[in-house]
């Protein structure tokens, strides 16, 4: 007797250097607490573009063909046993980590810790697990996540990058009526100063090298007002650095008529720059919430941090975020923020967006932030 | 008819670098809300030692002869009018810092961050507010703590540093059962030692350039183990030096079976090395205490800090530590901690004592804590 | 020589129970850290109200003539000596409490808990503070709050009963993404859902007796739902009560398919049913936040509460929120606020104003919610 | 072939009122995750001693035969698949409730909230999970701590309870310098003083019924001072009872001169006088934290509480509070905490131990506090 076929689909997986195959898969069922999720989008991290670029990242390289991806949503199309909570049909996101649950800091709640994690996409971890750039995906039903009615499958998969800002938010305890400094408005920039203006921020303003970016940000009225770092050449020396560093600091605080500095700064460009500037823009008694993590050992100006008790604070990707990020971004507060998402490719053109993301602008020159690869 | 003669006190007084002289001056009666304190004793601090070696500190000069001491205790003598809650004869602490009131630091209960304050023993505000190494002082009533009665004025002398550890133990959130790792135990570093045993921390480990300090931290119980870095000269080139101290810090971190770090690391130097290496020495998820303050600009290795949520917290003096220190003081927690205590001396050989401390040791090599001016 | 004469304004002065008389009163000059308002508009609370009919409110009676009220804003007209941060022309709003700023609770940022409070209006203290029912006033400048340009006057009037929401939701930690429930549709009830909504709550629910009240809310968009409890009669006996509470609390949370209760329930009627069934509303690890204080003692299902960890939290006036509700306020994000504010009178007919209130609907038998007296 | 023989141990198992069996049984293997641990010895709590007498606590009725015990400790005899952390030989503590770790409130840290857990001992799931009143338990591995060197057995059985009152004070954020007032100086009650002295509470009151116990209680340190409410007869009416058990209050705050209240009063009663004097007894932002439910539903002088801004907090079993538990019991900081229990009984004398428990003294009339049963 022959065996019942199992049905296929498809998935863009990287083999190594920008060497990316789009291939045929089985589909298997889902596993005992899973479920099925046909992929309907993914978007496009920076992690993932590292990944594709050079077979690794930081410090993990890819040892085996990998599917890359992890900011998606899609549609439940199976339920494997055990699972009560979801059904097929439903509209879900899928949080990308799967924590170990059984260490402190999964049974304390920051299990974005958890040295335990098996994230899709990474190649942290060996076997690897596969990331959102394919057609279906079985995943524990614990980390999927339904949707609000009115959240878009588009808007869902932004719930990972603005989970990232919610986690760092929750962190520097940002409330309403505080003043924002936002370093970098790339995506996650961008999405920093969105989550601050819907919680009522005072004052946002941004600050980057590129003038489009900002104009973008200000004219969606992502923040208020802009500063264009330009001009900030590096110091020859260190020690010229950093009084380079303190003076445009004091310059950009006079401007924006914020003598005293801002209340929480989120720096998302890892540039050591602008970490420096950073420690030099929060207020006494502030945040500097460090999102960009590019620089591994960066000159910082620590006492006048220290002795102004500005807290400096890393975040790495979120905990308990998704509820609230789909919930926020169903409600509206978020306005403009599908302009965002800049390209649209379908999943197998995904070596072709990877190559422009990597080239940071499309073939007409125009800017590109957010790159959504369509599974279905 | 003749006027009344006011009496008089001894106050040692600071006219410039190494000119400190004991002078008689009118005791004038207290004004409006202030109490008169006989000082029985003070404490020296290493920001008096500053002031008396170079008549200055950090950024702030001597412009005027100024009484040093801000760590003080004393029995009150009179009541100034308009104050209700003290009276003639009660034995207390002097808190140095009178706070605007006025600004959203002092509403909001960080007082401590007041740009306003006044710090008696301190140049930045001129005229300068006169510290505590004299006779008698007057002083604002909100700010003078009555002791309990188990406390000795010698005891309430150290609430001011053990206000600054118990200050940044509150920002560190430090928790029964957490490890900690001391860098530096010179009188704040034995503080921090004995604080975090009294709050039933784990483990205590000490790390210091000067085995005799380490013993005496060891011998007396402020610490279950001890680490000697004489070992850890600096690097030639700052990646050499990072190298290193990473290095080091794996070493020590094996030594105490402590592989994935410490909870909290109160960093009591100030040096660049040791603040290198707390970034590594902090659990995933810690905090690195900064309380030693020395080096204006430090090469951190940052990334390792941030990726893992290592909070790098400064904290500056205290605010509301008082009654707590007082209490804490006063119920004999901190065992030894009058050992902290090695040098005493009366009113009159003020510069006799600086000049010790300044030495680092006594005239017979013995080691310099904390060291008691007696006023009366 | 004569005298220069000073000028005169008219202030509303309560005699006694539903004795207000309209006089005029010298103006002085501010004292030191003082500065001279004149005060434009203020809205009439509660605790106003019992004071005009009964000439006390709770355990405090009036004492000696005394002006009402304090939520306002007008702008300075004089500066007294030691001000530095304020200038005349400024638009303000005034902050009616006046703290000690030497207790315990001053120096922990918790002032509104301060014993010594002075409150404009508030007749706990003798002499009394007058409140804002005047043309002038002259108040410390450090609890005087400068507007941002887009706050109207009438709007910075609402920061007062908006701090008290801000202040009860900060107590409860009120997050984005959490389900609220409001009990009571007054003023504070609507100010809560209109702050609920400006910090992203899921979903807002209002119950109240009035569906009159209900229909304003949910027509402007206060609240997404709401809930008459018309039939919420009281139970003969207190179990029988007990009982009715929390089956209709059962039948609400069905109805609103919220199965497991709301994150935060803000309790603004003081009603014991209401209370009672707050306790049964909150979910599991939730916080029941009682603004409304009607009942002096209330049979609490007590045992639901605390093994499910349901806080249940009091307010008092706020702490701190001046510059937050001002800031919102300014930014719109509370739509349709101003709709608040149903009626305005001039000061010379505060008695009026006052009457209607108390009858609680005005001739043509409208809804009363907030009514501004304009001083100017 | 014959099957190997597994070996057998024994329990203790009710199988109804009064109703307790000592059987054989055989000894599984640990499955998946699981260890396997041979008891030691297992402190009685409330709960076992009402499901001895009853079958039965609150909603909860016993469907089958069922273990009772949850305080327990031993040594790890068998490891089941996948368990890395642990070996054989290992001296631990067993945490007996197993929480769902899918749920938000597993994610969040608050694990003792989870509607999924499952607790042995409980009779609230079926099937019921047995509890450690027996010979060998297999346990998932993650709830199984290890103890240190210096903690004996029978002081890990202590962890429980004690984990009650450490979670208990996290959530009245319990801090050094406080003031507590504590309602009950049973087990649990001498926990919560022996726990707030080692946080170095400034001063400890107890007040009980009974007077021997607050001897006890006094004679071992656990407290400075204590009030015997002996007269404390309930009212005739509400009203009554009200006032009285304000004034009650009222006159111990002056006895112990503490006119304003204590900083936290733990509530191990449950007893509807001692909830409603505890709203009385705290201090205005302070904490009542509610750890003994007896009574459902309490008439609460709510208004003194809210308007003063007493947090009303319930606490439900414990999170996390095992590590801290254990170290704390390992450090000798709860001076005679072994001095708690008063009795001990081999596995097979179960029942008596439970009769004398029921009886409240032993056949000396001596006072029964806690009560070790030794399996091995």
């Amino acid at each position: 007797m022959s065996p019942i076929a199992l049905p296929s689909h498809e998935a863009a997986v990287l083999y190594g250097p920008k060497d990316l195959r789009v291939e045929n898969r089985t589909v298997f069922p889902p596993g005992y607490g899973q479920v099925q999720v046909a992929i309907t989008c993914t978007g496009l991290c920076g992690s993932d573009v590292h990944y594709y670029q050079h077979a690794r990242n930081g410090d993990f390289a890819v040892q085996a063909p990998m599917v890359l991806g992890h900011e998606a949503a899609g549609c439940i199309t199976a339920v494997g046993p055990g699972v009560k909570n979801l059904q097929p049909g439903q509209r879900v996101a899928i949080e990308a980590g799967i924590m170990c649950k059984n260490c402190t800091y999964c049974a304390q709640g920051r299990y974005n810790l958890c040295k335990g994690m098996r994230f899709c996409s990474s190649a942290k971890t060996f076997p690897h697990l596969d990331g959102t750039l394919q057609g279906r995906m079985n995943h524990p039903a614990h980390v999927v996540h339904p949707l609000p009615d009115s959240c878009s499958y588009e808007s869902a998969a932004l719930a990972e990058p603005l989970g990232v800002v919610i986690h760092a938010s929750r962190r520097a305890q940002l409330a309403a009526g505080q003043t924002v400094l936002v370093f970098g408005v790339g995506a996650i920039g961008i999405l920093a100063c969105a989550l601050a203006k819907s919680m009522d921020a005072k004052r946002i303003v941004a600050i980057d090298l590129n003038q489009a970016r900002l104009d973008f940000a200000k004219a969606n009225g992502f923040c208020q007002q802009t500063y264009c770092t330009t001009a900030a050449d590096k110091g020859k020396t260190l020690d010229d650095q950093l009084r380079r560093s303190k003076e445009l600091t004091q310059t950009i605080l006079q401007e924006f008529n914020e003598p005293d500095g801002f209340d929480v700064v989120f720096e998302c460009t890892g540039a050591e720059a602008a970490i420096q500037m950073s420690a030099h823009a929060a207020i006494t008694g502030g945040k500097v919430m460090l999102i960009g993590m590019g620089s591994r050992n960066v000159m910082l100006p620590l006492s006048t941090a220290a002795t102004r008790e500005v807290d400096i604070l890393g975040s790495f990707r979120y905990a308990n975020t998704y509820p609230s990020a789909l919930s926020l971004l169903a409600s509206g507060k978020l306005k403009n923020i599908e302009k965002l998402i800049t390209h649209r490719f379908p999943l197998k053109d995904t070596q072709r967006a990877f190559d422009m993301v990597s080239r940071g602008q499309d073939d007409d020159g125009n800017m590109v932030l957010k790159v959504m690869i369509e599974s279905a």
